[in-house]
């Protein structure tokens, strides 16, 4: 049986361009002669729609589209995702479904029994989770269909009482597929094909692992969809970030682990098939490095993280702008590391002429501030323009002078200065339809070190889930064959120049040594005792903690955060505002 | 044996204030020969937690607070509700959990079987649902001992396939002990009444309902504790809103229904004991007005609903304040009713000194809005400022040319209007450590009618979950012992005032209108078919629905929200930003 993958990008409830896509992938299958042809996790209505699913007419539009593509399936079998009504009373009204569409009919339905309820995940809010597991037989095979989280229990995960792979293996199946909408982050990455494998080796059967790709707002996905045999050898990856076709004949991907014994390789060699890069970072690695606080910094600036976290951001910035309907972008270009990070990205994302930089000096600007932000966009080659912000910052001085008096300057006055820069580039933007890209760190707003409605403000948040350490990654890694951003911007000392002789050090810990706290707190959900017992300074952590927790409603008003990190502030963060946890 | 209920305002993770009012109850009982004293569902960390539960330190400070209130155990039974770690390993970590100590120990606990995983709710999260269901035995009786949701299953929602309360009954218990954290809205409130008295119906046994009260962030507790016997008749409904004490005497509450044939009163009666003006809105003639799109707006503005969500704004206000640790607020006062109401509701919460009125004329302002805004402040004798942008304004204008060059005016101009009025509030918000109230409504909010970072500014928005509609019938409440809101604001044409002779209806249906589409589309999740249906305009619904969705990312950017309807924006409602459903 040939089998092939579509690796595809959807937009959430745009019916029309996905199901043609959906369509022209069946046309080109069959195209290759393929007997079936395998879409990822709710391919129809894309990943993750959310509350859309509470429409029945939302329903509607999805059984809709299913009919449109089962039109195409007479001499081809087509495995789609696409929500299923629940038949029976009890229990929610909707199922997350694989629906095998074969003949112009309805062929077999597979319900997804692991229903992820954490993080970005919200499954259990709208999904009942499958109880019945059945095998779909097709061609004088028999085929174990799953949904992604279904693979994720192999009996030691303790958020589920039930592994769905134990109950479709009684009946002897010849290959497992699982449709997937698995999200990219630097942290899990790997994990996605030590599960596979794990399954694959437990069931001694090949899988066919088909996942999306693109990015929905915040959450990227990754793609890398692939086709392991039996043996725990990877057949084939498919590509990274990027959309991908593929086909397997039954000579390549083998049959159960008994049959295929002569095509056995070494299973457990790092080079066979595992992405590029990733070798280095195994399960074992990773967790020593990231329970050793000295170590730390080093895992998150690691080469492949950063290559990764490049990719992601770039695929991040694109679909947004491409699915939200813009195409030019605009932002505050200071001459500091974040907002030249950001405009290098945004340059390669959105095309150098479709990003227009704006710098804002102002009194307390340094002379090399609007010097290094030009030279940047000298070499960038975007449009930039320089707008001082005295005349509008003196404006405001004056009018609120009756109310101010003579009080001393102070945080209102900066935050002042931060504003009119965000006001400037929001009148600029909705003038001529450009977007504001925020150039926020993940450690600034972490810690609360931001403007709201000043530097906060934006449409989309590019850096928001990477920390500064990070950030100065990037900006090596962007310079990798050649100059892009001037070494003064990475090398200075950092500083929102609100001030005379501002630095960020003034208010902030050395970011070697907040990132180091931040991660362990945010990413890895240790407590206060845990980090200090770490060796590190119980005043620092104390400090920082309460940085972060009483910033909370700060970061509650920011844009979507393009996620790269397996715990990005927004959606898959849930932190009561009004709490004294900790603050 | 006699019971007391203590319904009492918790703040999230204040572990030191939770424990020290959860004693002073126990002390109080005590003195008024109380067996039992039953306290909230997650009474000693607040509800609800969200994310700190994922801290293992959070859940230690949980259990060291429990540590401590056990110690005031040695002659009362006490009921308090505290997450507990599952000792199994399968399953998630925790339990949301009823902890009944007695003699310095554990004398029982009973887990939450049914989580709400809907709306602003999202115990799936972190819980494993109950699965052991045993009576605690107590002084020669046997208690049911069951968590808010437990009893919303009577075999008829959809939601669950299990009923605890059909578990415990095997057990012959002698009566029902409920705690909860319900939060209140005016679509729901007259359901719990109808739930609790539908369980003592079919089980046959009074229960004891202990409810949270006061507000956490956007979501309001509105206590309303009750004794119901079991009859159905109500012996005491606790106070709505505020925190409250009481004891019951077996006399007053019975036993089960055999037992007390002589104390039954007619529990069918629309007076015995429910809530002041609940009787009005029994569930059949709620589903009858809300499906008839001429009743919408006649059930959006009921006395009964605006009395209640007047009640619910003033402690939603007031609770965010003195949890955060703030005493003063600021808003801009337009002249216009949102912010009108926003302000004589801000007095009322915080007293009339604390809230700073700002009036910010341009040349745009029509003569009325700084004399009724004025006005308004004089009646209401709280202090404010007049401070003009028009020198701000114009030296955007300035400052801008050289980009702007001779385009015309249009929107751009509009927004550095409303953004130059929300950098002054905020400046003077940080000077003087105010916290800006947000004064738009759910309307506006809705449909998009708004400018970030300049009217959608604040740090908790009053009006947010109030259709316009609702904020009239608001003012005219406010004015029903004499005029506070001027009748010129509560009659005059809504507008924002930013080009000359502007009008909300330039761009907005009329609001009967457009609240009557909304609440059909937003609380009901009717899809436009179905609104259609029922005789509404079909261009004019489409237009009200694109305006919805297309939206998404300011509304994403809001601050939050107190939450008064069953579907308000913010944590309860969760849409894709890069969506292109009915858009």
């Amino acid at each position: 049986m040939k089998i092939a993958l579509a690796q595809q990008n959807y937009h959430i409830g745009n019916f029309e361009d996905n199901t043609w896509k959906i369509i022209g992938a069946i046309q080109h299958a069959k195209l290759r002669g393929a007997d079936l042809v395998v879409f990822s996790e709710l391919s129809v209505c894309g990943y993750a729609p959310r509350d859309f699913l509470e429409f029945n007419d939302f329903i509607n539009e999805c059984y809709r589209a299913l009919d449109i593509i089962k039109e195409h399936t007479e001499d081809i079998g087509v495995i789609v995702g696409c929500p299923q009504r629940n038949p029976e009373i009890a229990g929610k009204d909707l199922f997350n479904a694989a629906w095998f569409l074969y003949q112009k009919k309805v062929h077999g339905v597979a319900q997804k029994t692991l229903l992820p309820n954490y993080d970005v995940f919200d499954e259990y809010r709208y999904f009942e989770p499958g109880y019945e597991h059945n095998v779909i037989p097709f061609k004088g095979k028999k085929i174990a269909l799953v949904i992604c989280e279904d693979i994720w229990n192999l009996g030691d995960n303790p958020l589920y009482r039930i592994a769905p792979m134990d109950e479709l293996i009684k009946q002897q199946p010849d290959l497992i597929i699982n449709i997937s909408a698995s999200p990219f982050d630097y942290d899990h990455d790997v994990d996605r094909i030590e599960v596979i494998r794990a399954n694959v080796l437990k069931y001694k059967l090949p899988m066919f692992y088909c996942n999306a790709v693109g990015s929905q707002t915040e959450i990227v996905f990754d793609g890398g969809s692939l086709v392991m045999d039996a043996n725990g050898r990877i057949v084939k990856e498919m590509k990274y970030f990027e959309e991908d076709f593929a086909t397997f004949d039954e000579a390549d991907y083998g049959g159960k682990k008994s049959e295929v014994g002569s095509k056995t390789e070494d299973a457990a060699s790092p080079t066979s098939g595992l992405r590029p890069l990733a070798s280095d970072f195994d399960k074992e690695m990773r967790v020593s490095k990231i329970n050793n606080p000295e170590l730390i910094i080093d895992y998150l600036t690691a080469e492949k993280n950063i290559k990764e976290i490049h990719q992601a951001l770039i695929l991040g910035i694109r679909d947004y702008f491409r699915k939200m309907g813009f195409s030019k972008a605009i932002l505050g270009s200071s001459g500091g590391i974040d907002s030249a990070v950001t405009l290098a990205l945004a340059c390669e994302a959105l095309g150098k002429e479709n990003v227009r930089a704006i710098l804002m000096p102002s009194q307390y600007s340094t002379g090399h501030s609007v010097s290094d932000a030009e030279q940047l966009s000298k070499t960038l080659d975007n449009p930039y323009d320089i707008i001082p912000i005295k005349d509008v910052y003196d404006a405001f001085l004056t009018t609120l002078k009756p109310v101010f008096k003579d009080l001393p300057f102070n945080l209102a006055e900066e935050n002042i200065q931060s504003r009119t820069r965000g006001n400037l580039l929001m009148a600029i933007a909705n003038k001529f339809g450009y977007i504001l890209l925020n150039t926020s760190n993940k450690s600034e707003l972490a810690t609360g070190y931001g403007t709201l409605y000043g530097d906060m403000a934006g449409g989309l948040s590019v850096l928001g889930d990477v920390y500064k350490m990070q950030v100065y990654a990037l900006a090596r890694y962007i310079n990798r064959n050649g100059i892009v951003i001037p070494e003064n911007i990475i090398y200075k000392a950092p500083s929102a120049e609100l001030r005379p002789d501002q630095k960020d050090s003034d208010s902030l810990p050395e970011y070697h040594l907040l990132d180091k706290v931040l991660y362990q707190y945010i990413e890895k959900r240790q407590g206060p005792k845990e980090i200090v017992a770490k060796g590190i300074d119980e005043a620092l952590v104390s400090r920082i903690l309460k940085m972060v927790n009483t910033n909370e409603y700060k970061r509650n008003q920011f844009c979507p955060i393009i996620r790269v990190s397996c715990k990005a502030f927004g959606v898959g963060r849930r932190v009561p505002i009004v709490g004294k946890y900790l603050s």
